[in-house]
């Protein structure tokens, strides 16, 4: 092993993780089973609705949905791995704070809070066709900020990011911890040609062969070849599990991070919906990896927690219709026989 | 030619009707094409902003969505067809009305209009396997019912309805229309078992026998084998084009209505998308007779408009994205060079 100290606070986390609540699930099942409808007729509405229960341990409810939107910038950028350039990162931070992205219009349509967390992005990561991405005491330190970022409370977290070059970066932990080719993980990002896809996989080809020895390691994975939205992200995934507080992951980037904690644990995930498979073309098999089932298919590939937060609007009704519908009794409604 | 006068207002409403506004939309795409985000990243969300425009006539907004739900009683549940007594169909209209179905709680969600038409309840449409539904005057007077029905406004209409039975009803639509087998186009409905389906397919094969002279013209399959509820649907989404109002298609039994239509004009659901692809088996086989792609799978088969209420949610945060976001200009981001 090559890692050291500044990651065991996280693999003893990880390895002693909340469990999810049986008793409000069962409670959750035997008020679904009397309501006014046909039994499974909401079908995911009512999956989600025990989900909800499971991880928080109450009754179904959403009342401070959050998107935390963490940007990173990446030194493997260096490589033209991106047809814009690095600045766009702190642009577009810029843009979140001044209410201009499509984040913030998705937030406005569901309700949803939005903080941005930008992560030294006048430091970028090491190219990681050198070198590893951040030392183990930078990438512990990020997930530690990570953990702290829902610290203002929220009860469905939403992840997203935003940062030049960084589905480089999340193909190249797909591809450390799931194989293939590097061509099976490389895709258009902000829309890469296929000369530029060409070129993309060519740099994950390099990455991964230099830090290969190292890989077995998810965290090592994490610190070599991701970068400080991505390390963040894992901690608020991870901090969320804790608080308990369920969380839908955005696209291909977010469920990068998503995919270190699964395979530190194949547990560490539970809490977690997929809100929609992007047209990045890997993601759907990334997703697969994870055991999950995307609840949108709309055809987007933009990150900032925009899938995500689409999803909120689903899982939100999913919470009110358990808990504000009538029962059969109530209603008078005679049930099947 | 068996039908009379009675239809001739929607024969001629149809085969002249409203054309999508190109000005408006070419007004969408030239702001899409400068707004931050990498070109098409948004997928269906742009091109539900350019759907909004080309059937408004106006830059994209969702202030007033609405959904509308259309309540009949089905003379064909004397064949066993469902699991639950006809009386069920009034008990949830009254569900509607005191606030406890789940259409209410999306509505809630979503901040949507939610108003409840019911259809002479208690004179149910005759057995389709002994008589024809309804009399042309009767089918007519219902479409005139349905177009009346958007009259206190909204700027998306959902369409959804409520009718023990009215599964069989509307796979005999599909049947009629698009062949097959009776088996194709029956499915559980409320929860009937292999056996209820069996019979089910049984019914729909006799009605469809005994109709089979009179089935070539859509509105002789509208009255012949439909209900009032599916009648007054198609007048609803006859009326919203007309008025120009965006539309979107609920589940199994909407579709069946939307068919009617798009069988006597194949323009006639342009100003419609289908909200949600049911769990009854059938459904998506009729959306792709249509040339339309759901926008959500969630596995739910309740009707009541609930598919179409949630991707309400979807809709608008289309049309806040287009109307809501910085250009590269204003924002000061970098373009792709």
């Amino acid at each position: 092993m090559t890692t050291g100290l500044p990651f065991d606070d996280f693999r003893a986390l990880v390895s002693n993780l909340p469990k999810p609540a049986v008793e409000a699930v069962e409670a959750v099942q035997q008020r679904d089973a009397v309501l006014t409808k046909p039994a499974g007729s909401l079908g995911r509405l009512e999956e989600i609705a025990e989900w909800l229960a499971a991880w928080t341990g109450r009754a179904p409810a959403v009342t401070r949905p959050l998107v935390a939107v963490f940007a990173g910038n990446h030194g493997v950028t260096a490589q033209g791995v991106s047809p814009f350039p690095s600045a766009v990162t702190a642009q577009m931070v810029e843009n979140f704070a001044a209410g201009g992205a499509a984040i913030n219009q998705i937030c406005i349509a569901h309700d949803i809070g939005l903080k941005v967390f930008d992560l030294a992005l006048d430091v970028p990561t090491a190219d990681i066709t050198q070198d590893a991405a951040l030392d183990e005491r930078s990438c512990a330190a990020t997930m530690a900020f990570g953990m702290e970022s829902i610290a203002g409370g929220t009860d469905l977290l939403c992840i997203g990011e935003m940062g030049i070059g960084n589905t480089t970066v999340a193909a190249a932990i797909y591809y450390a911890l799931y194989g293939g080719t590097a061509q099976d993980w490389a895709g258009a990002g902000t829309g890469a040609d296929a000369q530029g896809i060409e070129r993309k996989a060519a740099v994950i080809e390099k990455a991964v062969a230099l830090h290969k020895p190292h890989l077995k390691d998810p965290f090592e994975v994490l610190r070599r070849l991701g970068g400080r939205e991505i390390a963040a992200m894992a901690g608020a995934i991870l901090a969320a599990r804790v608080e308990r507080i369920p969380v839908i992951i955005d696209g291909f980037v977010a469920t990068s991070a998503a995919a270190i904690l699964h395979a530190a644990s194949p547990d560490a995930l539970d809490h977690c919906l997929m809100g929609h498979v992007s047209a990045e073309q890997a993601h759907i098999r990334a997703i697969e990896k994870l055991g999950k089932k995307p609840l949108l298919n709309l055809g987007m590939r933009l990150g900032e927690g925009t899938g995500a937060a689409l999803a909120v609007g689903i899982v939100k009704s999913a919470a009110l219709c358990h808990s504000g519908m009538a029962t059969f009794e109530q209603a008078g409604v005679s049930d099947k026989p």
